[in-house]
């Protein structure tokens, strides 16, 4: 069964590699690039076809097989979607394509290239797709357009959604996730055609577009999103971002004319505060460097657009701003977007449950008989959303100091050892130090990639999905089914 | 009430600092500094005075009130043990004098002194002294010393004793602090008398036997232990630290000759593993850089036990260790000793009990049906103790980056600040980068000083009864109870 499933995924990637063959012919690409296209996409439909070969005779999917699918796929679009770069050979070792391209399916945004800008077109677009798929989740996708269980796409969802609990617009998860794609493939269009007004070229407007929507942060320029160096563009991806980083529910309640709905959303008000107050703290901080406030403002604005929502485009280089206003990216890197977004870090709602929780334990450490019920959204919150909350935080911290024990024996100083780890777990791409926004992973060895692409991997899908890959009563229980 | 137990515990505090003004006699210190001990005894006596001069009605003591008398004590202690050092102008300062002095009582040993040997010798006595008294903490000597309410002490023994859950030994608190302090000073004359015999002057082996039994870590030479160059101190004075990083119940059970309920401690095995597993990393990882394995040891076995008991005494400069040892040193900060010890930290029994909820977690992900409970010394633990540990972390990490916040104004680097704090809070004393090993805290500025001094007062007192000083609901309650 899981392997009819991920079959039927890799048919998606098939398509998603077909449209940069097509742009590789209208740009006049080199044959060697065709080839690789050719080489993938063959790849790819021999593995599914073998994958989905014989019919399952028992089709539930349950939470431990919606994990194991989920995590799987990933990885598989990752290994596929990583040829094209590597059999060209631009991008000449094969572990830099899979660290780019996992970099981008968990929009992420963390580049091994020193010099993006000699990279072909069609693999410029290939690498910015992989922020739009992988942003609102390439199974979603496929639950939206293949005929599916509802309960089983239920378990897939949950995987794959990022955020604390899972709510569900419509009962029938397939139209579900057709109102969540179309949301977001509007936006995407919304924000080319904003970006072609500011006078950016299509193709350029298109790649950002990706990268804004699936908060990812790729770019095609060495300097980001500065070459353009214009206000309008700032704006319009800043914007963009932050509309990313909110939970897609909103817009469909907006939609419906749900205007209460929207505005009682504890979440959103809180993300919507923080980002008010550090553009506030940061401009406060920063005026005795900044010659004029509105060049000021507009590099903060972008900036903390694109850190909290994890995107990691830049126009500056943060990295060389006070310790005060770096600490502040900093905490914005680990708290991210709105859960039910494209965003990563650890999610505005998971911070909203534990500060609530932590305001009760103060209250009861005052007046130990006080009984203290947490709500949110005016719902009281179950203590086990409290213990998964804090347990995923507690394995955030743990997975992320092993991470950084293995890539410190690889890098110089502790501070880029943590934000490096921190960047990639956090989905954010650039972080501060060795790794900051004008400087990429490119000097990092294989076993150091390895490492973060997990991390990124393990970020994008919230941990337990790519736990369960390791865990061995898992193995034992499909060895044993397939016995009986 | 409140006043009147106060007022009690400043009469210790004369006694405290009656044995310097003796010691001053003995050293024939100059009469200047005489002048500054008789000035504080004097302030001190008046004040107690003041304080517990009506005896009150209601005895009674509520865990509020238990939290309000240990801080509102400990920072009263800290205000008048500063003023010897300022009025003597041996510290000219008189916010680095209360900084030195908190870090003494809270056992951290961060100094802002550039050259220590230019101290007196019983100024050094009592900056080291406070180690001892902040240790096991003033009010459980109170408790064992002066007649008081069961119930009563129970409330500040809480308060005062680090960890999530308070065992008790005995019903009776009088006799049960006792019987701490007890092995408390037991320990500390076994120090002496093994300083002594690897030929350490005695003021010197009473000084690093209140240091390391305290765990404080305030060293009387520039170069902290480097000084005496001599393994067996070394060794003495890290067995030491490892011991009063254990809880004391245990030597109460080695006594009894329990050593059942020894052995099946989990949080001491945990304590232990740690310590063991950090040795040999940090050591295989080092080895490229030393000549001979018996320096490494040595220097290992110190640093770790120095680092995890939140000691602070160093014998080399381990900020220029590889970036995977620091790594595993700023983690050893983190961990701490174990509940019921002299040491900071998080405690290992914390952390026991999140990786222990965290594993239940990750079994339920797998199979969502699962009941999971989680044991410690195979008692089943409450969720109730879990929330109130998560909160604490939660608590903990949020103070923390406020407090970076705060001080990132004045220091130049995010390591540099992190480690400032992580240093304070959690009672270490050195930490990496510019507060490293070899360097102190005295570049701060006022305003960072105090922030530090707070968040060792907050890490000592395992926030808590820190936060109740904030509360305004405290004081209005207070204000109400005059009226009637």
């Amino acid at each position: 069964m899981i392997g009819y499933v991920i079959g039927k995924i890799l048919r998606i990637e098939f398509a998603f590699i077909f449209i940069p063959f097509l742009i590789s012919f209208f740009y006049n690409e080199t044959y060697i690039l065709k080839n690789a296209y050719i080489i993938t996409m063959v790849l790819i439909a021999a593995v599914s076809y073998v994958l989905s070969m014989r019919l399952p005779k028992n089709t539930k999917i349950y939470v431990r097989e919606g994990y194991f699918i989920v995590s799987l796929s990933w990885i598989l679009m990752s290994i596929f979607a990583a040829f094209p770069f590597f059999i060209s050979g631009e991008i000449p070792s094969y572990i830099d394509a899979f660290f780019e391209v996992v970099s981008g399916f968990t929009t992420t945004g963390a580049s091994i290239l020193t010099n993006v800008e000699l990279l072909s077109n069609s693999l410029l677009f290939l690498r910015s797709f992989t922020h739009f798929v992988g942003g609102m989740g390439v199974l979603v996708l496929a639950i939206a357009i293949l005929p599916q269980n509802n309960n089983d796409s239920l378990s897939i969802m949950r995987a794959e959604v990022p955020g604390p609990v899972f709510g569900k617009l419509v009962s029938k998860m397939a139209y579900n996730s057709r109102i969540l794609y179309l949301i977001y493939i509007a936006i995407v269009i919304l924000i080319i055609i904003f970006l072609k007004i500011g006078d950016m070229p299509l193709f350029d407007s298109i790649l950002h577009a990706f990268g804004a929507a699936g908060t990812g942060g790729f770019a095609m320029k060495n300097n980001s999103v500065a070459y353009y160096n214009s206000a309008y563009i700032e704006y319009v991806l800043g914007v963009g971002m932050i509309l990313c980083g909110l939970n897609f529910n909103l817009f469909y309640w907006l939609l419906l004319k749900n205007f209460k709905q929207v505005y009682k959303n504890e979440e959103m008000r809180l993300y919507l505060k923080i980002i008010i107050i550090s553009i506030v703290l940061i401009c406060v901080n920063l005026y005795p460097q900044y010659k004029n406030i509105s060049r000021l403002f507009r590099d903060v604005f972008f900036t903390v657009s694109s850190i909290i929502t994890t995107t990691g485009f830049s126009t500056v280089d943060f990295d060389k701003w006070t310790t005060f206003s770096k600490m502040i990216l900093l905490i914005l890197m680990f708290v991210g977007g709105c859960a039910g977004s494209t965003a990563g870090g650890v999610k505005v709602s998971r911070i909203l449950i534990l500060f609530k929780s932590m305001k009760g334990q103060i209250k009861r450490s005052e007046d130990p008989n006080r009984v203290t019920t947490i709500k949110m959204d005016g719902v009281p919150i179950n203590k086990e959303v409290f213990a998964r909350v804090s347990n995923y935080i507690i394995l955030l911290i743990v997975i992320s100091i092993a991470s950084v024990l293995l890539v410190a024996w690889d890098i110089p100083d502790i501070q880029s050892a943590i934000s490096a780890v921190a960047a990639t777990i956090n989905n954010i791409g650039p972080g501060l130090g060795a790794y900051g926004p004008t400087s990429n992973y490119s000097s990092l060895s294989g076993i150091s990639k390895i490492v973060l692409s997990i991390c990124m991997l393990l970020g994008r899908l919230e941990i337990f999905p790519i736990l369960i890959l390791f865990s061995p009563r898992l193995y034992k229980k499909m060895f044993n089914n397939d016995d009986k």
